[in-house]
């Protein structure tokens, strides 16, 4: 099985090239890695390193624990890596960034790709961010070792949502987040374990009385839970 | 070198047990999982499926698209991998849980470790996340393929705090999130690269002045990108 169409295309600068595609290698997104639904190309920085040693990584200017990621070694890599005229998103994976949402995964699936650059040490000198217009990029309020889980997180995340990867379930309209809410509770066989029933709604078979408990539901753990998503507007 | 205490220990429940060490298998985390800081185990949630297909899923109850893993098997799973007094918090990976910060990733590092849950498809079945202690965490808002790239993010941030896994940058106190704040810009040689130099207080030798500066463009930074950390009270 093939696309007809060109294949959405991954690029990531890393000093672990080894750790791709990792996770994204099997499942869903492996499956459709192997049939070319989309592509993943990885640049070691370490090629443009300074010197014998290809150095990538100096004190920090002003003093300060940890090494920094040079500018000029990682533009080179960014120059190599994506053209100019690339019309994909430039992404650093960096704490400091914009939050990922499910609006932007979206909006990344639908697109040709992403160059993604992984940060390490103790971060990346900000005169590259500008010069080369990376856009940075959280994916929540923690700190990682390096960019480069990261980076599984934003791709997986993609790649899921391109067409034929989930088959059904594809259209994950009933996802969380995807109403601005999380999603409601699921049940299947056995009818009764340790005690606990499922609830008798899901075994009459009135799909209209099962629609509307999973929206009350929904709107339940929402309000429970994250309230900050019932008054969030998308920017 | 060897550590003299317990190693923080991670087990993880999955479907797909090759996903692991993975990239944790590198780098910092790699070093330390070698030398027995920390400890990973895995557990096939399919070794508990039923039948001779080992069936660990079923269709939802009340209709609809995708799977549902089923209580009974994932049970034995967890039954089968974490005695019921093990100390350790037993969490689910999972779009609809409380997100994950980097108050609750040092508060997991400082205990035992983690027994984490990997869900797949659709969801799990609601009845096992309360008879056995469940605790639902997100790692952001956005829906991955599985729970594993999530448990990855969580370890790789837990490991990273452990002592002696960061050497020198191990305080860790400078970081995103960690004052609240979100960190300074970095700079590095070269002084001067494609017309942009380094701001001239880093090269001033003034440490007051530099930390004063770093302060100034962290607040500014966090007023700018994430107002919503200035006002946050930490739960």
């Amino acid at each position: 099985m093939t696309t007809d169409t060109a294949p959405w295309r991954a690029t990531i600068l890393t000093l672990y090239p080894e750790m791709f595609p990792g996770p994204l290698g099997l499942s869903l997104s492996g499956d459709a890695l192997a049939r070319g639904t989309w592509a993943l190309e990885t640049h070691q920085i370490r090629e443009h390193g300074i010197g014998r040693h290809r150095s990538v990584d100096d004190t920090p200017a002003g003093g300060g624990a940890g090494m920094v990621l040079r500018c000029d070694v990682l533009a080179a890599a960014i120059d190599a890596a994506a053209a100019p005229d690339d019309p994909r998103p430039r992404l650093l994976m960096s704490p400091r960034g914009k939050q990922l949402s499910q609006a932007r995964v979206r909006a990344l699936s639908a697109g040709p790709g992403a160059v993604i650059v992984c940060g390490r040490f103790e971060g990346v000198d900000e005169r590259v961010i500008s010069a080369r217009g990376l856009e940075e990029v959280s994916i929540g309020d923690y700190v990682l070792s390096g960019g480069e889980i990261a980076a599984l997180v934003l791709v997986d995340a993609c790649v899921r949502l391109l067409p034929g990867v989930m088959g059904k379930v594809a259209s994950g309209e009933d996802e969380s987040f995807e109403a601005g809410r999380l999603e409601y509770p699921h049940y299947t066989r056995p009818r009764e374990w340790e005690g606990h029933a499922i609830p008798d709604i899901l075994n009459s078979g009135n799909h209209g009385a099962i629609a509307r408990w999973r929206e009350a539901e929904s709107l339940r753990l929402t309000q429970e839970r994250r309230p900050d998503l019932l008054t969030r507007h998308e920017d």
